[in-house]
């Protein structure tokens, strides 16, 4: 093990939107005010051309130029990862190196989704050439069993994985099984990066202790997860109750009005970061549906 | 609102197995030993006739016995709490009736599994008659959406609930969705009553708020719960997940060794307190099987 | 094996609907005129106190009231099916020897669906005594995995099931595996009775060798299921797949309009059948939507 | 709608595999021979880069080189339909336009698996730059609810999906849900081809009135298909019963050894037409698992 796969992500990481024009096309130049944006909010790091950046909806030359942009307007104000993951392991490796050439802090990579690993072995076997080309810079894998229905055990993909990914180095954890959750971040000694998935339970997720989340309601309301991180190790968890009930009041208004990625999104625009619309298969979204957001926003005193 | 409905069941209540004999039949005489047990250890009360107590493998007579003499050995001891819920609305009116009249310090009836309500509405109107029957003793849903398939948003559940319902008090709540936990619990200034249900995630409904539990394993690891109870409220988290991590060793060895409920009366036989086998569909455990988990246990470092 | 367990229950068998009252009572006077519509309509049996009974929202001693009312409402006319299935064995056992008593011509029962069997084997034991007390009256397990999460390998079932019970007859099958379904029918040259269970592709269960089906829609639409089981027999397959979409049609029907069981007694209502409404967790039907069906019916061209 | 989207594919479509060599770079020069066997098996068509071609697992380049490669060996003795959907459009709308470049006689893709429409009008809008950018070729949706989660109605889609779509001609069915194949079949007099997806149940597709199958067990048992096939348009459902049980006898071995793909492939080498091994996530065939394999293939006597 080395230096670099040691680091703990700790903090607050938004996994930022992409911004597309009218055209449909990457929106780069935007990607410069939003970072601004994020960096003056506090974000400890962005997770780029994760499932929030839409990363599947991009051709292999699109997410590279993403990264590229994320990595220039960073600027070494907070973090980078990337995250290079997708059903095609040779398009995997390529980003990943295209990543690794970057400099980035950190690479991520999703469960392949449409075949899906029977096993552990399977699982690790697909990620050991990608994570060799970004060697050694830190690797995590991407756990979110709801949307790749890759449910396979972690504690013993950690143990299996880092016998033959030296650079593994944790696991952006998106589930609500928080008994594995808590026994991932414990093995070894706390050896591994157990990073929060799920926003709506960052509480739960610390309590386990977590370290560290990414997450894309972090883009638009991030005080209000500062306010609970910091209640939380200053030992004051009836104050991060409160925190975290705002945030469940905001996540209530997305997945009544679009979900993560589009209304997400669409709270961006409303906040004056414009990210354009999500591409298909998400709908553009309509005038009337802004205007709704806007009052179910104003509803619950969402700060713009 | 009555006196009745304003309690919270804080603390730790093993939900209990049932005893049964060679010949299948209920084993009341082992009820009292059973009761002194958990007395001994320690527990706030007994949730009796649940899932574990095995209620949808007995008649409604054998229900009644159970229950009659549960409050008989618990004797003032620790509360006790009826599960009268099961598919039809009839034999849950009955069981409700016939749980008041023994005295029973709040009753708990899970959601009709074979046909699901649709509607908060129709679950609403599903429980009225039977809470009517036991009030102003306090009643409680029983949240279990991964058993039952019946997944109706809870808090919308509460709100709508409590105005037809005046002794609604509060969830049994078994189920991993902590955001809808952490907004049941604030609900109305922490009105509501909500039990945590997963054991192996007690630090993470406690995190959210909970102060009370109701589990399986609680039958024969209520010192780690105490434990971790103990330390989470007393501030020293780090403590309260060393103990966590001790439920969640024992809840992996139910998992590979029968599951919760013919798994955790296996640890009980081998506890010495007899509990005979589960009825069909689960199969009787097997000589080599015992063999098998007494490994086990002793490779964890579980206390006999 | 006997003569009783070699019958086939060939030909259409709707699963009959549960009568109740303004009071929610069981309306036994009314099955009378309902089995002479349904003997006047051509039906070959009846399938009484299945799920589209309500079996599972009544007590055992309703149940066997409303048995005792169909056998001697079909006065010999149709064949009488008694389904006796649940979660817990020992109701099931003595309805089966209440069944038995009733001289019905077979018997059959859901898998357990609130605790699952694991195994093949535990299924074969929980059916085991139910079976033996109906012997030699031959035994159906009613498969329908959608409803129980009990998807247990069918062919493996018969084969291990007959082993154990000599009065096996065959499956009541629910389910769209019709791989699963041309196996368990040529199992043994043909020895197994396998009635197909989904109204809407009986045209499959007859193609892959189907000879009887149960289901709700029958109650309502007979001639419709006549037509289609003629012209299949005869060869006339496109004429057949005419019908099939005649059922198809009132199948989206009830799918919109509260689903197979409520739904399905509205039509009962609308046809001049008094069943009255569902009991909970199905709310009662409210006018308007009595008004709606009908519009919807009159639509499709339902004839009245 | 021009002759070109008027035609029906009818008949027996493979779904091919891409053969890979020992580095897992694709093996070209085996595309021929392997054209060759399924031409002399008297194969209708071939369905190439679909899930059976572990599309998903290569480079956008690598479908392309595929496809050429099959155009070639087919040399006019089968249909080239092309498969090019994916999650990201403008892949798709590359690969579509490559296809048609090619001159294929069909184009087909899946509904996008990760981000998921969620409406008729979101699948309709994502396919219709692809479907544009082959016409007049036909286009044709391919759906597959179990893998890919997007269980939208087909019917209403084919309704909606043609006025956008001028060149949507139907529909790769890979579903059970029969009743949905029927009324899509029917649909406006059967303006759609409707390919029956699932080989286990060819009988009932065409029961339901499919005259064209795609599936990947065709590769190695088209001649049970095609005595199925032709017994079931002959009016002789009984021989073609016996046909569909020789079916369902080899998808068990495949289920019990490594899958519809990765099974299959190791089918594919078993007889001489060397695949090689699937890309990950599927592991390599073992020499073992060969051997495994080839024994249950001669218990069940499949013909080498």
């Amino acid at each position: 093990m080395n230096a670099h796969t040691m680091i703990k992500l700790s903090g607050l990481i938004p996994a930022v939107f992409t911004p597309f024009d009218k055209s449909g096309a990457i929106n780069l130049p935007q990607i410069r005010p939003y970072a601004d944006k994020l960096a003056a909010d506090g974000a400890d790091g962005v997770f780029v051309c994760g499932s929030t950046g839409e990363c599947t909806s991009m051709t292999v030359a699109e997410r590279k130029s993403v990264l590229e942009a994320w990595v220039k307007a960073a600027a070494g104000r907070m973090r980078v990862i990337a995250h290079v993951g997708g059903t095609c392991q040779a398009d995997c490796i390529e980003l990943a190196r295209h990543a690794a050439g970057q400099g980035v802090d950190a690479v991520g990579a999703i469960a392949p989704f449409y075949f899906k690993p029977a096993s552990v072995e399977e699982l690790v076997d697909f990620y050991k050439p990608i994570a060799a080309a970004v060697a050694p810079i830190p690797f995590y894998t991407y756990h979110m069993p709801s949307v790749t229905g890759v449910n396979l055990p972690m504690k013993e993909f950690l143990e299996k994985g880092s016998r033959a990914i030296p650079n593994l180095n944790g696991i952006k954890f998106t589930s609500n099984n928080f008994m594995e959750m808590l026994e991932c971040i414990r093995l070894e000694d706390g050896r591994f990066d157990i990073l929060n998935g799920f926003d709506e339970m960052l509480l739960c997720g610390m309590a386990a202790g977590a370290r560290g989340g990414v997450g894309s309601t972090y883009n638009y309301s991030l005080s209000t997860y500062r306010n609970l991180y910091d209640a939380f190790l200053a030992g004051d968890i009836e104050r991060a109750r409160a925190f975290q009930q705002e945030s469940v009041d905001i996540v209530h208004v997305i997945i009544r009005h679009g979900g993560g990625v589009r209304g997400g999104k669409a709270i961006m625009n409303h906040l004056g970061i414009d990210c354009g619309d999500c591409r298909l298969p998400f709908a553009p979204y309509t005038e009337s549906e802004m205007r709704r957001l806007g009052e179910e926003l104003d509803r619950i005193g969402f700060a713009k």
